[in-house]
């Protein structure tokens, strides 16, 4: 592609999405390196270096001038075409451009102000099991977050949930998540309590043998290699939380975290991490539309449909392990050689319900996302007060996944999101679950030989599918439009459910 | 200190300074993480960020609202006291501000896309030994150079060699250097030859024995955290060229280079950098001047001096190995079990011309800075035309050095320096060495029984002295003050001769 035919109020206003771009690429630096290789004494400059980029980021994402170019391209007919590459990307720099300037700063600050404060109290209330005691710095959150909400809203009766659900998933509504969540939710909880109740739980007893954590690593970089991530333009290291973050063109950073008797969590967040990073480098930053919506990725429901994929669908499937374990047992000097691969397949597909989200399986993690859906769904509504929580939550809990929550800090108060104000972020997760399924099942119909790929190691075909119907677009399309290109047809939760029975049922023997 | 009672003139110039000192960090972190960690796909986006960075650094530093709060500054006669710190921070904005808004900025680019062809125009004429084919590459720079520093002037009278000069070692005049490098220049060339003619050169052989990348890695960490390096605030990474970079408050990178077989330049390489990183350690960056001259470091020549006195003075002294071969034999699983302390220091101080500086031992080295120092002061002058260099820089080899040299790769076309237009910076190099030097006689002095600690790992006396008469200050005091007020007396050439000679002739039985 070539700037040299379109017009100059167009190549203006890339040219200042660029240097947009190019300071949200120092900033994710920055943010990196704060994960990765920074000194704890850094700790006080890197903060104050990280709001200065905010704020710079702010300033060029907000700035007048970007404002004007964007009107002279809507109006500007041959350019503007909804069809088009150009006319996507002005759509969505024009949602960008709203979006960054309907806030006003006195709120932004007020905001910024209560999540910080929040934040700490969440810890200590946490940490003492006291959830009263953070009451008064939710509420306060929660209120401004609404207030955020009714700036954000694009029409007098949109819900406010879906404005927020909108930074992350845009073009998303409420009402049609839960369309989609409720049968899932519902088929997740009778397959939950039909595993517990006619299912005989796996062998897992030899996944927490020690592995030493530079062979993990050594096996996470060949898996990631095969799978098509690109060394030469990207890493791999270590942090507390694993993490992807394109960078921009030509510099894509994963982390995971190692624990030596822990091997399956490793490789798990490795190639979860990698499906981020591969969607990363699979996006056309290079060029002159670099920093433009057209090199930046869809929706966080996309992005983790990506890391799932990659994760669940091929990282839990047998035909990978056919090829994967001779590979760690050559890494781990034969650590698994007394275990086959039907055993070890079915020790990486248990669903148990458990009570905390990030510890969950496969199948349960669901269940938690949906529960934390409702909650702040109705919380938005004013039908769920900020003090009923704890009590909602245990009930929701124990309808969902059968489980009588013991504590506060095991129960609603172990996710740091809500004190960030973080409302519409939670569906994305299994978003991400649900569309993976549904291209999987879409993928295994057009490339009928990928499981014996698979069990050979060979990942091109699969890479090269979601290079050519997600990757390449940017955010041409919404997400809801990428699916049903991809797949024909619009979300559903059916996938999701095959895909999981398909895989939990042989390992409880059903 | 606070800022409570400060006028309000001069608190928002700090505010302004400590934004530009922020970006300047992020540019840092953004250099650093180019040579230590980021994947070479990354290498055009980097560019593209270090150059928008450097933009947004140099128009907070040409503000024209930080040109007229100094004024308001300088003429607050109760707030610009020379005498007091204030008033050294607002001299010292002073000369920045003036200096970033003296080059024209047509200047600014020309000599920007200047040096970048006349580096790529040197890399290859070194590779094919082609001074012909640098001499209109180098021309060109160095006609911007001289324009530059013609811009830079302060006084008509000045020699263009001094501003361009005060670039690095602000306040020096080549005249004065001239004359503390001549003579030392002569005394060490007949050193070199009386070492030549009547020494007999130590034993060196056991240098080159293999030791393992990591051990040397972790022997390293162990000296420079005796030294005082804080860990806590900082790191050791490895890259091709080592450097050490001063982020700001709370992190300081440090970075060396290792050789199976060359044990000694790590060590060298390592303690060095050490140097630099107790120096920006010690300036205090913490509190509301950060981004202020106060926390900045004086010159390059004070920097080195830091640098060498631990590099050299401390870490080729018979106390450092009596304490440190042990160690090392710890680390190294006894690899110079064999080699008494004696033998090993005398390895550590040998004096052999060689032809390339980066190669070249203590004493030779300075024989090179000099030979520079005089040649591009003398094309400065007009008095050697570029087309002549290689005869010129030839004769004074021999001259200084006793040797022929065989060719230009070898000889003047070695050093990147001249085509990044950088002239006035090699004999900083020099400065370093001669600072580090008188500073080491007085610290003796003060310090009687510095050897002693030394030969038991005790290094703290000496980093609070060097702490308490240099990092504190920042740049409130320019180079020759500091040594001045730190010595008793201005820079002189004997100090270092008489080191010099006391380390090498024992190595050489003289």
């Amino acid at each position: 592609m070539t700037t040299a035919t379109l017009p100059k109020h167009y190549t203006d206003l890339c040219a200042l999405m660029r240097t947009k771009g190019t300071l949200g690429s120092v900033a994710a630096l920055v943010g990196w390196d704060q994960e990765t290789y920074m000194p704890a004494g850094g700790a006080q400059a890197r903060g104050e270096q990280s709001a200065l980029l905010a704020r710079l980021v702010h300033q060029h994402a907000t700035d007048q001038k970007v404002g004007e170019l964007i009107v002279k391209c809507e109006v500007d007919s041959e350019l503007n075409n909804p069809e088009s590459e150009h006319g996507a990307n002005i759509r969505e720099m024009r949602r960008d451009y709203d979006k960054a300037t309907k806030l006003p700063s006195d709120l932004v600050a007020n905001l910024a102000q209560a999540q910080s404060e929040a934040q700490d109290v969440w810890k200590s209330a946490r940490a003492n099991n006291d959830f009263e005691s953070f009451v008064p710095a939710l509420t306060k959150v929660m209120d401004l977050t609404k207030e955020k909400a009714s700036c954000l809203k694009t029409d007098e009766h949109e819900e406010l949930y879906d404005a927020l659900l909108g930074e992350y998933e845009p073009g998303a509504k409420a009402t049609e998540i839960a369309a989609v969540f409720e049968p899932l939710r519902d088929r997740l909880s009778a397959f939950i309590a039909e595993l517990r109740d006619n299912g005989t739980a796996p062998r897992v007893d030899f996944l927490s043998r020690e592995i030493p954590v530079e062979k993990q690593h050594a096996f996470g970089q060949e898996v990631t290699a095969a799978f098509g991530f690109d060394y030469s333009k990207g890493r791999l290291d270590t942090t507390t939380h694993p993490f992807c973050s394109g960078f921009g063109p030509g510099d894509t950073r994963m982390t995971t975290r190692y624990s030596l008797t822990n091997f399956p969590d490793a490789i798990g967040s490795t190639m979860h991490e990698c499906g981020h990073g591969l969607y990363e480098q699979g996006i056309p930053k290079d060029g002159p539309f670099w920093g433009t919506p057209m090199t930046d990725s869809i929706s966080l429901g996309i992005h983790e449909s990506q890391s799932r994929m990659w994760e669940n669908m091929v990282g839990r499937s047998k035909a990978f392990w056919t090829w994967a374990l001779p590979l760690a047992n050559k890494h781990f000097d034969g650590a698994f050689d007394d275990i086959d691969v039907e055993t070890f397949t079915k020790a990486m597909n248990t669903a148990t319900p458990s009570f905390i989200r990030v510890e969950s399986d496969e199948s349960t993690y669901n269940l938690h996302v949906m529960l934390r859906f409702e909650l702040e769904r109705a919380m938005l509504r004013n039908e769920l007060a900020i003090k009923d929580l704890p009590e909602a939550w245990n009930a929701k809990f124990k309808d969902f996944l059968g489980l009588d929550v013991p504590n506060d800090a095991t129960g609603c108060l172990q996710d740091v999101h809500w004190s960030f104000g973080l409302v519409g972020y939670f569906p994305t997760y299994s978003l991400g679950n649900l569309n993976a399924a549904q291209m999987w099942e879409t993928i295994n119909e057009q490339i009928p030989e990928l499981n014996d790929q698979i069990a050979r190691g060979e990942f091109g075909a699969l890479l090269n599918w979601t290079r050519e119907h997600i990757h390449q677009h940017g955010r041409r399309y919404t997400a809801s439009e990428v699916i049903e290109r991809a797949t024909g047809k619009p979300l559903e939760s059916d996938p999701l459910m095959r895909h999981l029975e398909s895989r939990v049922r042989p390992a409880y023997g059903l």
